[in-house]
């Protein structure tokens, strides 16, 4: 498909180039030009989209989730965290079928798109059918690896990281990744660090979430997470942690020096009330922050209108300082961050050879008016109300609230409420 | 108009009642009948809407907000309140007109109504515009007055009060306020204290939104805001504080013997670093909590849904308790106890005898699926985008995407973009 997006103000996210009117060309999966109007082109299109002066940008990247964990969605709200681990979540997820996690990941991609996500960073399990679903919808996807001592061994991680990297487009990509420290015995992090030197890749995990995490791995270890991971040599190659919660003095110090990333979870932060990350002092130490939704089933929406609201809002509060994290900062974090946290540097900006995962934003919205700053509205005041196109490999996958999916919405919806009934009763 | 809506959910939000399926009729303004289905009802309709099994419940009130600021957002984000006050937003505000207001305050209405939003009490210049915008669109409002040194009389405020408090539908009304201690003489507060105690009606004013308010009082009277003007006898008929952020022992006590509403703004207090107000606290206390989202160019916009989310989701991390603020507390704030700070208690449930300001919830969406607890899905993954009819007064105001507001939307941006732009430039 030739696709060209015209009269459209387009937020590039390349560094200084602001806001500009002008037309977006498509081939295939690839932008080819990104500029202002042609008068005199000459090519020719299967399909022209008009963008109503809207703003077109690319789109946002959900850098940690659980997409399938839909399911558990409002199922069990207000309680504490190991309760809610023990009695819900564990116990529910036993029951999961290949066909349920099917149908549920299809739900979380719906919603996903309203929200303009047009990528995510998925840890969960059977990465066949987290395949399946992201090659049938269009949908990219990164699969980060799960290990742990509950399942999966390093034979198949270096399988799956062979199987899952092939992927020329990137619909389908893989990272290196394991759940927790707390849940993954020293032997199989010994392991993982070996793969990780083996094929120089970078390793992600869910790392310093809340007190109690790190608190009882200093009991075990004498070390904090992050100080025992790397005391493993895990972060030879770089890599993520998710969440990102808690650290002492030291814990900066080798974020930094190993050029980890930390993605950001704010909302699923407060309502399982693990605490606040400090967003600010990463920025301050030039440490890239990505931010993610968390899974649908602690936060509970998948929204980064949202996450993007408190990423900022939370920082100036915890800060004293209205002025912390700006708007413009989250905008990068949302996308040209994410993108580079995921494996996906070439879905990042819009520009000439980039992937064509954009979004168009509705300024004829009562939130985004007067149009006076369009950073600014986005940060502070946009929502999903003003996702009108999301559009992922040069696929249009949604648009004016219809999905182009495959599966109609209402079968998807028939299908998880038949999961979550027969699991959860 | 008599109105039948059919084929609900109906949350009434009356104690107890839950959730159950079947209809509600509307004469009038005034809801006449709210209960499961009428097989041979021999009524005739002017309209019938088929709610298609998705949620009908009573509209958020958003209890404190400036709604024509709207020409303000984004217009000066990430800066200091001082500076921003000042060099911001005071001189553009000497340049508004009676025009301006009239379209500034019909585009803050478009937005009330995509967020579900049935009233608002509104605290700005210029009554008869903000009078004259209600009447024409049908939306209710609610005047909270302003007076402070640098504008009105007691004259004026006494006979703005006879004036405002006379319609009979309530579409308007009015109470007794003033801007905040720190811009009100002693004798100006008396002089309200003193219209309070003859009219038996309460008083609501901004307080202990910040640090520096509080220090500020203490060092020019000794006491704290909340202290001071009890000392002077405002609250002897109830009454309610905007904010309520910073507050020692001694307020909380005041607080709760004077029966005063406390209205949490959650968005605002972040953006602008105030702090987190104790809401869990209040709560304990069994001090009535609504919830406001301040002026769109503090916030910046005017989303019921996200003020939810932040009114349990914080209290959740500064208590270190997941349980703190449940749901369906968050949803009683947001409506019942909104409209009784408000002084409209006809408008907090749906019930016969009750004013038809509902809204419907649109349940096809992802981010409400699957159907579990509906309740926990309003409050921790709702959003404009569930929000598929607004009805105030027996009149549907917005229905999928459209506006009933006597101005097109285009009209209102127009005219809006037009204000922002000759006197911001």
């Amino acid at each position: 498909m030739n696709i060209r997006i015209y009269n459209v103000r387009i937020l590039t996210m390349e560094a200084g180039k602001g806001i500009f009117r002008g037309e977006v060309w498509v081939k295939g999966d690839t932008i080819v030009y990104a500029g202002p109007f042609v008068p005199d082109a000459e090519e020719t299109w299967d399909q022209e989209i008009d963008g109503q002066e809207n703003l077109l940008m690319p789109g946002f990247k959900n850098a940690h989730t659980h997409s399938a964990m839909t399911f558990l969605r409002s199922h069990a709200d207000d309680m504490k965290l190991d309760e809610w681990l023990h009695t819900r979540v564990f116990p529910a997820e036993a029951q999961l079928t290949g066909e349920d996690l099917y149908w549920l990941n299809k739900l979380a991609i719906m919603e996903y798109l309203t929200s303009g996500v047009t990528s995510v960073f998925d840890m969960y399990f059977n990465k066949p059918v987290v395949e399946r679903v992201a090659v049938e919808t269009g949908f990219r996807t990164v699969i980060c690896e799960s290990i742990n001592n509950f399942g999966g061994t390093l034979e198949e991680v270096e399988a799956d990281y062979k199987r899952y990297s092939q992927d020329p487009d990137k619909l389908i990509s893989y990272q290196l990744g394991f759940h927790a420290e707390y849940t993954t015995s020293k032997e199989l992090m010994e392991g993982l660090a070996s793969l990780s030197k083996k094929y120089k890749i970078p390793v992600y995990v869910h790392c310093s979430e809340t007190k109690k995490e790190v608190e009882e791995c200093r009991s075990r270890t004498g070390m904090t997470p992050i100080t025992y991971m790397d005391s493993l040599g895990m972060f030879a190659h770089r890599g993520g942690l998710f969440h990102g919660v808690h650290l002492d003095e030291a814990d900066f110090g080798i974020v930094k020096e190993r050029g980890l990333y930390i993605i950001t979870n704010p909302a699923s932060n407060l309502k399982l009330a693990s605490g606040i990350a400090p967003v600010k002092r990463y920025l301050d130490m030039e440490i890239p922050v990505a931010i993610g939704t968390d899974g649908p089933a602690s936060n509970n929406c998948l929204d980064m209108f949202r996450e993007m609201f408190l990423v900022t809002g939370l920082q100036k509060v915890i800060c004293d300082d209205p002025e912390a994290v700006p708007a413009m900062e989250v905008l990068k974090m949302a996308t040209v961050v994410g993108a580079h946290a995921m494996g996906l540097p070439e879905c990042d900006t819009i520009a000439e050879g980039k992937k064509a995962d954009m979004i168009l934003i509705d300024l004829q919205q009562p939130n985004m008016q007067p149009i006076q700053n369009i950073e600014k509205n986005l940060v502070y005041s946009g929502s999903k109300q003003n996702v009108k196109m999301t559009m992922v490999g040069g696929k249009v996958l949604y648009q004016d609230g219809n999905y182009y999916l495959g599966s109609s919405k209402e079968e998807i919806f028939a299908k998880a409420n038949e999961s979550a009934r027969r699991i959860l009763g």
